[in-house]
């Protein structure tokens, strides 16, 4: 919300939260123009609703907010995974009112209001996923769905990111590979190191602390994300099982030629990763 | 070279490199007083020889010096796995000098001499690595090991450096876990993930980046690594397919307890990791 004052996006940001803690540490500051008992009164008169809270919450909240919500409303979330929340969240939200899912790829492994920040999402890419054949197809949906999408993409490229638009399906298969499974190898990595004497931690270099850093993410939020996107996950972790055991082969073979090339490959393929701003 | 010139650890340094125009690079810098065609030459009455080359050219470079270190000389190396040099070292360094391994963790994905920096062992952990049972037991060896060892253990320290004095096997299975098994597991994400659209790159956030970073290594450096390393590294790796196979039947039979319980023991043992100086 920091983000979206300082840009200028909203006349009126009203904020609900379940944790009294936290609705009382909004009231007062400057992004927060009013704060709510309720997820419904929170949203009355909204045109756009962005539902923040973990992936195994987002459905309950919008079911909370619904009644609240008036025709043309434009709801979203910020769940990274999508396509059992889009799924759900279509028969929830009530009609005149459009639920299209988006996906910042911002943050940190640390979560909470006291890590929000406004440059958060500057440069980032954001997934919106209308339901698949929603946006070209105006015929089935009418052009409401091709509206909200625009309005989705044009509010998070006002917050500085750079906007993708992707069925929830296809999103989820992108964010296992490029999110999930990276997170499951840390934490394996993780596993393997803690069954060492502790003293090895003194021996490790920075590779080591950037190959783990995620496995430091909040394992609540990664069991939410991860029984969510259950299915995807487990193809990339057997994808990543055939990687690992082709290498091991060509390895423990000896055979320099293959393994020079297949760590070729993999440096030619790092090397070209964008930079990301801010981090 | 830099940081032994500036802390003042040397009356005279001298360097030696394979490369004609790494030789001329040296020439007249701060910390470099002559510069040499071949390695017996350069180290023809230095009390102390650390030989910096990569782990496959270490023992040819050190035969190759050999014929020039005087009597006392202690010799080191820099190379990232330690038994095979080590023994080969003992035998081709002549009697009256010392071979004792080192391994300074520090530096990043990039090599050679433009990355080279005065502040890279700063805080970081430097392996002292004497031939098993040579330390603590004088007979064997006579003093002169033990005194090779504390004379390297001050040097490193005085660049910075926490030093730890282990055997060459010792060192060898803990950098396998620690440095070479993080390689191969970042090469193997990057080979998962350089089989799908080239455009997923965008889509990857600050995670992808860091546990896909050291993929970014020289790949002829690490295939000299790995070789000098295997049956280590495949231990390693047997134990982190070991750990993935745990961690994806969790999941798969979504026991999120089960689930919950390892990645709460990850967070738990990467949230002690020390932090780093400088990185």
């Amino acid at each position: 919300m920091q983000a979206v004052r300082e840009r200028g996006l909203a006349r009126h940001l009203a904020a609900w939260s379940r944790s009294e803690g936290t609705r009382a540490a909004c009231v007062g500051r400057a992004w927060c123009d009013s704060v709510h008992e309720s997820p419904a009164e929170c949203v009355r008169g909204a045109e756009l609703v962005v539902v923040c809270v973990p992936v195994d919450r987002i459905v309950e909240v919008l079911a909370a907010a619904a009644s609240g919500m008036g025709g043309g409303a434009i709801v979203s979330d910020v769940g990274s995974v999508k396509a059992g929340i889009c799924r759900a969240a279509g028969t929830v939200v009530p009609a005149g009112a459009f639920f299209i899912g988006s996906h910042p790829m911002a943050g940190t492994e640390k979560s909470g209001l006291e890590h929000a920040s406004a440059g958060l999402f500057e440069g980032r890419s954001c997934f919106v996923t209308p339901p698949s054949g929603a946006v070209g197809d105006g015929e089935e949906w009418g052009g409401g769905v091709v509206k909200a999408v625009g309005v989705l993409e044009r509010f998070w490229r006002a917050l500085g990111m750079r906007t993708f638009v992707v069925s929830p399906q296809e999103h989820d298969e992108i964010v296992a590979g490029v999110s999930h499974l990276p997170h499951f190898a840390a934490v394996a990595l993780a596993g393997v190191l803690m069954r060492r004497p502790s003293q090895w931690r003194e021996f490790g270099g920075p590779g080591l602390r950037d190959t783990t850093r995620v496995a430091g993410g909040d394992p609540g939020i990664w069991c939410a994300i991860a029984s969510e996107n259950r299915a995807q996950i487990l193809d990339a972790l057997d994808n990543y099982r055939a990687e690992l055991d082709s290498l091991r082969a060509v390895f423990r073979d000896g055979d320099d030629k293959a393994l020079y090339a297949m760590l070729s490959r993999a440096k030619e393929w790092r090397d070209l990763l964008p930079l990301l701003p801010g981090s």
